[in-house]
Formats: structure tokens, C-alpha cells, sequence
């Protein structure tokens, strides 16, 4: 297993348009291989990954070491640890990926226009797809397999605290290309932590670039909103919310509320804020409060949540436009769907919101009304994931309004062509 | 008929958010109608352009005079001028997009994952359009009646030779909205041809801009995608080209050449590169040659060509690069299928191309090889039009990669939400 190491120029615009040449050169490669090829690449790749396990784990340890010596705090340091079922799950989640349905060649309509003309529109790879990511390795695994998945060339760029783990997972996946005779530059790595490498990925690399998609925080993805020069497909924060209409199932309604705040609290679709109908407040809150309380979250009140539940906090405005991130809870108590769609219409991020309630009629309100790119009626908000949506895996869930919105798996990596098959028409 | 006026502030600023927050509350209520509401409002907008056909023409009549005084050249006048053949047309177009399916509510996907939760995929509008474009005054009613049929809110900026016919043509189609109860502000016109105005508006209006679609030359749709901080749909150009291989029909291939370059040059999809096959070049490009000089085009080829058709004028690498837009055609003489597709992927805008065979070994080469938005086999490119692909009207042909590719009409105006139906679940 090599290294994928800098070139010997030390000019590093250029070894980034040396790379942007590489990814668009793979990309036509990758494009026309058949639909088995990609699968085959893509078990090769999982078994590899298996098998350079100690290589990768040494390599996290190291790792590891830094972000300690760094300071990182525990959060930071859990999302970039691995162990041997860390690197199993990778390895699985890249052969999930193999096992998905190729979305390349598919043909997405067909019909005949009163011309004669035969018209197809038939699914092609984005291209060469840019990846800016924080600190998780397994990212480094899953966009480099979802991009293979659906005929793109990925150029990654890593949080410098997984440099290590993830220059060794790069190493191994373009080995295994190699290995199976597939073009090995569907991967690159950018090979250094140089901050200005961000910026030239950026300017799309000399039009080598076809799309930026950035994982992370806050800063990073407005950093490369504001940026880039080629298009972005990315999340900028998901603000949640559970309804918990009058009409709910107490019983069910603490149960999902418990799960989509607390399950895990650092993930996009976890729930930040709670609304509740006035007209279950005073018996379903208390309850509530007390099983949320129990699970060790903090809750953050209006007025009329604290005259129930006196103990909350005091919710200022800033709490309703807070992505906590945190087994932190704000909670506003609304006048049914209506008051609950006035609250979300004006602090929604537009990731995923929850209605909960047995009346067909409030949820039929909330889905038509609501604008987020996930709607869900009595589950759980941490649904939101592509994987759960059956997608194998996602690079990110997209919070714009084009292209793609919500779970980002390899059917939204694509776009299409048309085929247009005439008799030798000419236009009048 | 009230004209749209700029409101009381003299803050083009201001003006212009107030624009952006009229057109997102327009935006929503629009997506809430039913597809009859919208299609009533399409019909009722079309009836009420034919009957203001005459304040429409003086309108017209004066921005006319005011282009000829400026010393317009006549491809600018003759896009600018209407008549009443014309405003029927335009009025045809909007009528056209009110018979169009309505896209939105459709379901595009719907699947049930292990969880037991049940997800659909639903077409959405974008919400608020900015369109900018140059001088023909049709595309103001193009562009409304698509975004109006999509449920989308259009903020237009037109080029300031049609803002009297614009300005007219807006206030009629408003007009007409108020009438039949639906909200005026899903079409507005900045009503200011300050520049400025377009810098505002690329900015995305704190929030209330969703896309950008840029229609016009190469310098405005590259200022849109170089200050645009919000997504772009737009094409830069339509270098298109038309491959004759060795395999083609002479008399169809000759028929098709010349219509794709001469029947409009002014269009994207006219053709601007003639690759021949050496294998029929020296028996068809003669006959070729001289039934498009016959029909007023400039030949400019490669030296191959010239050695065949010896008074054609010396091509040089610019020309490859070059959408004339006019009638002017570079030739150049190709090794068969591989070298149309040497020259294809140096130089090609990604447009629209057209292989001209009757062999289909060569058509599925070509279809599968060539990376651009639309392909034609036997076809002319002048097909590569939003209404000849059955979709009524469109407002542009995207290039880009993301989103929308080829012709851009109401469908392409879409995005989806995801409706997940549950019954209680929880995320382990």
C-alpha cells in the first residue's frame, strides 16, 4: 500500500489543476464502464478496507494522538475515533453501496413529440465532484463510494484531525481500483492541510469541477456557499421541529419526541424545537417533561410551556432559531396546526419537521403547507438519513431548493442527457 | 390598466427587498392553489394579452423608436419588434402553458422502507424566480406564465430596449391575475433599468430569491454566474455540431446540415461546427458546400476541407472555439466516428450535437460517448427548443450540470419534499 503523496512541484495551484485533470479524465473513464464494473470496483474496494484494517487503525491512532495533544474536546474526538467494528461498518456501508441499483443509464422518460422525433431522457454521472469534509473518516469511505456508485470522479479535502486516517482509506480504495483495472484517479485526496487548497477546489480547478459538496458545520458550509464558483449541494443547518397536536396518541407523542431530540443529539435531524397544542399542553407537558428530563435533556420554555412546567428554563427568541446540536430542547406551546405552521414558516431551516397526531385532516394541513425537504407524520425526525430512506448511504442532506433536496445518495449525484432519435427530421 | 410603478422610497435598495418579500408571500399562496386555479389564471392572463394587443403595439412602437434612434442593428430591432401576429403569439405561448400538466403535487417516487415508513417523493415549486433578460418582450410572457404554471413567484428584469413593452405586458398580466382573485405579486418587473437593480437582485434579496435564470448573451449570463450568490440556471452558449459520418444518408445529411445551420442562426441550437467523415467527405461535401452557399452561409474549413471545397475561407483553432450566432460555418474533415469525438469533447459547449448515420453501431457510439444536454440521431439541432420537446414553452437551455439540463420549462421549475408516513416509529 502506497501513499497517495504530493507531486514533486511545489506550486500548489498547479498540483491541484494537476489533480482536477486527473478526477476529469477518471470521470469519463468511470462513465462508461458498465454498470457490473462500478459493482465489482465497489466490492473491491469493501473487501480491501477489511483488510487493510490494522493499517487504518494505526493510522487513526496517530490520529487520535494529535487531536488529544490538540485538545479536542470528547464530541470531536468520538466522531473521529475508529475501532475494529468502526472499520467493519465502513467496509459494510461501501458494500451497501455496491449492492445499491446502478442509477447510470436509466432511462428516466421517453415519448414522441408530433414531429416524430423520440425523445429520452436518460440518467448520466454530475461529472467530478468536490467533497469538503470535517473530521469523520468514514466520510472519506462513503462519498468516495457513493461517487463510484453513481459514475463521478470525487476530489476529497479532509479535516486536517483525520489527515492520517484518511490519506491511509484513500491509499486503500485506489488500490483496490487499480487492483481491478478501474481508473484509481475516481478517488484523490487532496495531499495537504494547506488552507488555500480550499480555496483553489473552490474556483472549480480550471472548469475540472462540476459540483462542491460540502459536510460539516456551519462555517464551512457558508465558507464554501459564499466561495465556491461552481455549484453547491449542501446543508446548512437543520433547525427541526415535532408538533404534538391536540389530536396525538400521548403515549406514542413521548416516545418520538424522547427518540428525535435524544437518540443522538449531534446529528442534523435531531429535534431542537417542540411545539405543543394548547390543547394537550396541560396534560400530555408534564409527562413529557418529565421523560425528557429523565433522558437528560434541558428544556427551554415560552411562557405558557412554564406555566405548566415551571422548572424549564426561560426560551428567549434566539432559542427558536438555535440548532443546538445538544440534549437541549425549546418548547413553545401553540394554538393547534395553525399556530404550529406560523412558528415553523418562520424559523424552519427546511431540513425536517414532525407532525404528530391520529387526525388525517392536521396532517394532510402539515405536508401541504409545510415547505421542508422532510416531512414526517408520527415518526421520529431522526428518520432524516439516508440510509433510513433506503439510499445505502448519503454524502449530506440537502437543505437548497435545486438539484437535489434531502438525503443526497447516488441517484441525486446524477443528472441526464436527452437522446433524440429522428428519421432525418428537419425543423420547419 | 395601471402600469407597475416604483414605490414611494427613493432606496433602490429598499425597493427592491420589498420586491423579494411581496414575491415570496405571492410564492406561497401560489403553491396552495389548486392546478385549476393555476390554469385559470394562465387562460385568463392569455385572453387579457390579446385584448390589450393595441396598448401592447404602442408600447412596443415606442421602445421601436427609441432602439432606432439609439442605432439598434436590425437582428436587435427585429427581436424587439412586435406586431399582431406576434402578440398573438405570445398570448398562443401563454395558452399553450395553461394546457401544459401541471407539475406540481405529482408524485415522483414513493417506496416503503424496512422501518415500515412509508415515503414519497413530491414535485414542489422552487418558490421565487429571478429572470433577467435582454430585448425580445415574449420572453417576459414565457417567462411568467411557466414560473405562474409551476407555482413559482417571477421577479423579472428586462433589457432596458423592452421596458415600455415589458412594463405593459406585466401590468396586463397582473391585471389579469387580480381579476381572477389570484396574487398579483407572482409577477413583478423591476421597474428601474439602473443597473444596480441587477446587483440587488443576484444577491437574492435577503432570502426571497431562490434561483436565478440568466437569458441572454455570453457577457450577461457570465456576470449573472460570476456575482450570483444565489443557484443559477442558465446556459452560456450553443456551439453545437453536426457530425456526417461515412455511414450517412447523402440526401438527408445535406438536408439536416442545412437546416440546422440556416433555417434561424440566431438561435442556441443553430449549428456552428460541421464535422465530416474523410470516408464520405469527398463525395458529399461539394453537393454540401454549395446548397449551403446557395442558401447565404460562409464556409470556413480546416485544411482537408479547403482541399475538397478549395474557395471556402482558412479556419483557425477560434473557430472551433466560436459561436457565431450567424450565418458562418466551420468545417473540418474527421477519422470517423473517433475523431468527431476528439473534437466534440475539446470543444464542445455541451449543448447539442447531432451524429448523422445510418449506422447504428455509430448513432450508439455517439449517444453514449458525448457529454452534452441534448444529442440528436438523423436529426437537425434547430430541435433543440423547449416547445418542439412537447413542453410548451421554456425559458432557456441549461448547459450546467445540476438540476435542470437541456430545455428549461415548467417541470424543470420544480423541486420535491418528502412525505414520510408512519405509524409510531422510533429510530433504534
Amino acid at each position: 500500500m502506497t501513499l497517495q503523496t504530493p507531486p514533486p512541484s511545489t506550486d500548489l495551484a498547479e498540483t491541484l489543476l494537476s489533480m482536477g485533470r486527473k478526477a476529469r479524465a477518471a470521470s469519463r473513464a468511470l462513465g462508461k464502464l458498465s454498470a457490473d464494473d462500478r459493482t465489482r470496483g465497489l466490492k473491491a474496494v469493501a473487501a480491501a478496507i477489511r483488510e487493510a484494517a490494522p493499517e487504518i487503525l494505526e493510522a487513526n491512532a496517530k490520529d487520535m494522538d494529535a487531536a488529544r495533544a490538540k485538545g479536542l474536546d470528547a464530541a470531536m474526538l468520538d466522531r473521529l475515533a475508529l475501532d475494529g467494528s468502526r472499520v467493519a461498518g465502513i467496509a459494510n456501508g461501501v458494500e451497501a453501496v455496491a449492492n445499491l441499483p446502478d442509477p447510470i443509464g436509466r432511462e428516466l422518460a421517453r415519448w414522441t413529440v408530433p414531429s416524430g422525433l423520440d425523445i429520452a431522457r436518460v440518467a448520466v454521472p454530475l461529472g467530478v465532484i468536490g467533497i469538503i469534509y470535517e473530521s469523520r473518516p468514514n466520510v472519506t469511505a462513503d462519498a468516495g463510494a457513493l461517487c463510484l456508485r453513481s459514475g463521478n470522479a470525487a476530489i476529497l479535502r479532509c479535516g486536517s484531525e483525520s489527515a492520517l486516517s484518511s490519506r491511509t482509506l484513500v491509499a486503500v480504495m485506489r488500490g483496490a481500483l487499480t487492483a481491478e483495472g478501474l481508473p484509481e484517479d475516481a478517488i484523490q485526496l487532496i495531499p495537504t492541510q494547506d488552507r488555500e487548497a480550499v480555496g483553489h477546489l473552490l474556483s472549480g480547478l480550471d472548469g475540472s469541477v462540476d459540483v462542491i459538496v460540502p459536510r460539516g458545520g456551519r462555517s464551512l458550509v457558508e465558507r464554501v456557499q459564499r466561495d465556491a464558483r461552481v455549484p453547491v449541494i449542501g446543508h446548512l443547518e437543520g433547525l427541526c421541529h415535532v408538533y404534538i397536536d391536540g389530536a396525538a396518541d400521548p403515549e406514542n407523542a413521548i416516545a418520538i419526541t424522547v427518540n428525535a431530540k435524544m437518540r443522538r443529539t449531534g446529528v442534523c435531524g435531531s429535534a431542537e424545537t417542540l411545539l405543543v397544542d394548547t390543547a394537550i399542553a396541560a396534560t400530555l407537558l408534564p409527562k413529557l417533561a418529565d421523560a425528557l428530563k429523565a433522558a437528560g435533556c434541558e428544556l427551554r420554555g415560552d411562557g405558557r410551556a412554564r406555566a405548566i412546567v415551571p422548572d424549564m428554563k426561560v426560551a428567549t427568541e434566539e432559542d427558536w432559531a438555535t440548532e443546538y446540536l445538544a440534549p437541549i430542547l425549546a418548547v413553545s406551546i401553540v394554538d393547534g396546526i395553525d399556530g404550529a405552521l406560523a412558528h415553523i414558516s418562520r424559523w424552519s431551516s427546511g431540513h425536517t419537521e414532525a407532525v404528530l397526531t391520529e387526525d388525517q385532516a392536521v396532517a394532510d394541513k402539515f405536508f401541504a403547507d409545510v415547505d421542508s425537504a422532510i416531512l414526517l407524520h408520527n415518526a421520529s425526525t431522526q428518520f432524516a438519513d439516508g440510509g433510513e430512506f433506503g439510499m445505502g448511504a448519503e454524502i449530506g442532506i440537502a437543505t437548497g431548493r435545486i438539484h437535489a433536496r434531502g438525503p443526497v445518495g447516488a441517484e441525486q449525484l446524477t443528472t441526464y442527457k436527452y437522446l433524440v432519435r429522428g428519421k432525418g427530421q428537419v425543423r420547419p
